[in-house]
């Protein structure tokens, strides 16, 4: 289809049309701005939204018509969505919310202010179904359901169950499955709309569907949710409540969402960040999210000052010491990283598991004895051919010290993940500035132990 | 479905359960085995083959059926698998490999020796699909696609659509959509089975298919592909050649586990990894991927030691000026690191872009600038109630470096995810050793130049 080569990649909107878009928009050429919004996917016009001008979006917004302007909502950023809900009228906003699924709605509402969520929720079509889902955590199978599925009693035959989709297929977007429900809302299985399509009308729904159903409960953790379908293969997942009854159901382009933020959160984390700062929070916001981890880091850097600062009276004795500082503070902390990093990926995707710690750490230590001898054999060479201080007795502390260091530095690399999940911590914070600042100490401490020994 | 209840989570596949498998293996009991195996899914079957030692995993392996083997095939990790498809006879493993749909038959082939591949794929069933799908790069859609899908002309009732599922329904697993396709391959909509169910059957496919369709060529980037199944809500996505003739299709679990990869390759490449490494690796194959990283950082540690040389004769006056050392270089790398991160998150999902790097820049200078702040008032007041050295001067030194450093390695930070982008390489090597020892040594320099002009 030619239509592909038109369409934007995905990171590169078309800068000439958000700039044509802009002009149009404030010489106040709707019928215009409005042709071009139709071309345009949702996800391509919130893209362009978030662009423009936070004035002309929000004249821009205010033109479209209600379907095109909510499929927009969910598409927006949370800060970009909440600036533009404060512009809009009760009624409006009201109609844009009745027309998403139950889920999105939600999430839209939870994002709201609480005046302004309650001031709308009663007068919602699904006002009880949305208002239930509030209920959950956002992190959890409930807080990402959505309450629209298909069901049907397992007596009734595939040609009525046909029919019950036809009459959900307007208010429901994506069905690839209907779900058939005995007594009391239990879940007795489920059968694929290909299943229902080709098998023969008159057969009953309960010859045909798959009675080994997965499912999740309301409380799941969203992450494990994401794990659960991407390891069996789901595109659409039954939630149930306390009592095995069917209450919502998952599909993937929600976990789709969850494991990119997931995977966001975990950089942010090993980068010592808060885990939920957006590019558009403001300065502030920001600024309080990422001071904790640097009070740390100030406060791990201050014992490393202290380790040097015991040794003042070596340093005095040979200046040239000073000189390493650097090297071991850095090799430990790239080894531990190093080391951390595949411990921290293999437990989360379960290649790697509690038992295993044993077999990884003796690993580990093999890895850091061949890189730890190649990196020792070149800082030596470096050493003997500038001719530093007292040369041999510095290549023996050198030496030493290099060993050591990314030998205990890749140890706890591979330890800590393990630690931090026994302790019920998100093993990816064991590469933020934590694990660093430890090895700072230890390594700095090591150094001039060796230095004393050898050296002076 | 209580059924749930008992499906060991993701993480934990029940430790009894490997160690009575193991059991029944050693003891010959294959019926019993099989009994256990039929009950468990592929996934968890794969994950508990992984557990066994290796011996008793690669006798249970020739146990299983053919059907149950192939899938279990899909769901080991890559050197598992190679190491396995080595025990086993070459009819078995042509049968195995025909069981599966094409892509996921060229990933396994293309992880074989080329010899094995050679001698497996002219036997074949589907021998031409599978060959011309090993001749795309693996990272690009072509190497993700699949050849099998329901393909159309548009002038067919919908009645002999649903025929032509029917007939493919047994040799395509996931059927989300069937594709219309006119001369030459030429894709011209899509009808999605819910479509396809609720139409009335005599109508031509052309009427009720959706024109609007997405595609990607066959050599767009996988992680390229990723985004857009992610941005536009897709489960399926077809592939077109060069001349816009329709080869394949990509679905919705290939790219969940594309997403997947390409985060943990993210995380690696941060952490200094090589970004390819596998929790079961050989100690030989991880510390050759780490060494490179281990190098830049050394070369940049003795950079930065060689600043710290050049000022050996002011450290010699005042000592104490290393004690501040590892501040210095921890609370520069910590907050560049912080501020690379929320830059890498911004470009790789579209939130921020090439022309917002004023903006960025001004932004995370005010975060510096507040945090900065802080900081230095922390430290200055540890310095004067633990009294080190000349306490004003040294107070002045170091309010001026902490300011100056944080402001640089934030903006630094901000900087160069966009620099590097720019220069086509991943934005995620910015949060690697590369940078953070960047700024050690400007941070270094920052310092003793303050120095020189302050305290001594």
């Amino acid at each position: 289809m030619p239509d592909s080569l038109q369409r934007p990649g995905v990171l590169d909107l078309d800068a000439q049309l958000v700039d044509d878009v802009s002009v149009l928009v404030e010489a106040g050429q709707r019928g215009m701005v409005l042709n071009l919004a139709a071309d345009l996917h949702p996800a391509d016009l919130a893209l362009l939204m978030a662009r423009l001008p936070t004035e002309q979006s929000h004249t821009a917004f205010s033109w479209l018509p209600d379907a095109q302007a909510s499929e927009i909502l969910l598409e927006l950023s949370d800060s970009q969505r909440r600036d533009l809900l404060h512009t809009l009228q009760p009624e409006r906003l009201r109609r844009l919310i009745d027309a998403l699924d139950t889920d999105d709605a939600a999430d839209v509402l939870s994002d709201m202010s609480d005046a302004q969520a309650l001031h709308v929720l009663p007068d919602l079509a699904d006002t009880h179904d949305v208002a239930a889902l509030l209920e959950y955590d956002e992190e959890s199978a409930g807080g990402i359901m959505a309450r629209e599925f298909v069901s049907v009693p397992p007596e009734w035959t595939l040609e009525h169950v046909i029919e019950a989709v036809r009459q959900h297929a307007s208010d429901i977007d994506d069905i690839y499955a209907v779900f058939v429900v005995g007594a009391n809302d239990q879940l007795e299985g489920v059968v694929s709309l290909k299943d229902l399509m080709l098998a023969p009308a008159d057969r009953p729904v309960r010859t045909v569907m798959d009675r080994d159903v997965i499912t999740v409960g309301t409380d799941m953790d969203r992450e494990e949710v994401a794990r659960i379908m991407e390891r069996y293969d789901l595109v659409s997942l039954p939630v149930v409540d306390a009592t095995g009854g069917m209450v919502g159901r998952i599909t993937i382009d929600d976990v789709v969402d969850v494991i990119r933020e997931e995977a966001e959160e975990d950089i942010q984390i090993m980068s010592g960040g808060s885990g939920i700062e957006q590019p558009d929070d403001t300065v502030w916001a920001v600024s309080r999210g990422r001071l904790p981890w640097l009070l740390v880091g100030l406060f791990g850097a201050g014992l490393s000052g202290s380790v040097i600062g015991g040794f003042e009276v070596a340093l005095e004795q040979a200046v040239v010491l000073a000189t390493f500082i650097p090297i071991v503070t850095a090799m430990g902390g790239n080894v531990a990283v190093q080391s951390a990093a595949i411990a921290v990926q293999g437990l989360s995707s379960g290649d790697i598991w509690m038992d295993d710690l044993g077999r990884r750490i003796l690993k580990e230590m093999g890895v850091a004895l061949l890189n730890g001898i190649v990196l020792s054999l070149l800082l030596c060479s470096a050493v003997a051919v500038l001719n530093v201080g007292h040369v041999q007795l510095l290549i023996a502390t050198l030496a030493s010290t290099m060993l050591t260091v990314i030998l205990v530095a890749t140890t706890n690399g591979a330890l800590v993940p393990f630690a931090l999940k026994w302790l019920g911590i998100d093993p990816a914070s064991a590469m933020g500035p934590f694990v660093t600042t430890l090895n700072d100490i230890i390594g700095l401490s090591i150094y001039f132990m060796y230095a004393t020994l050898i050296y002076l």
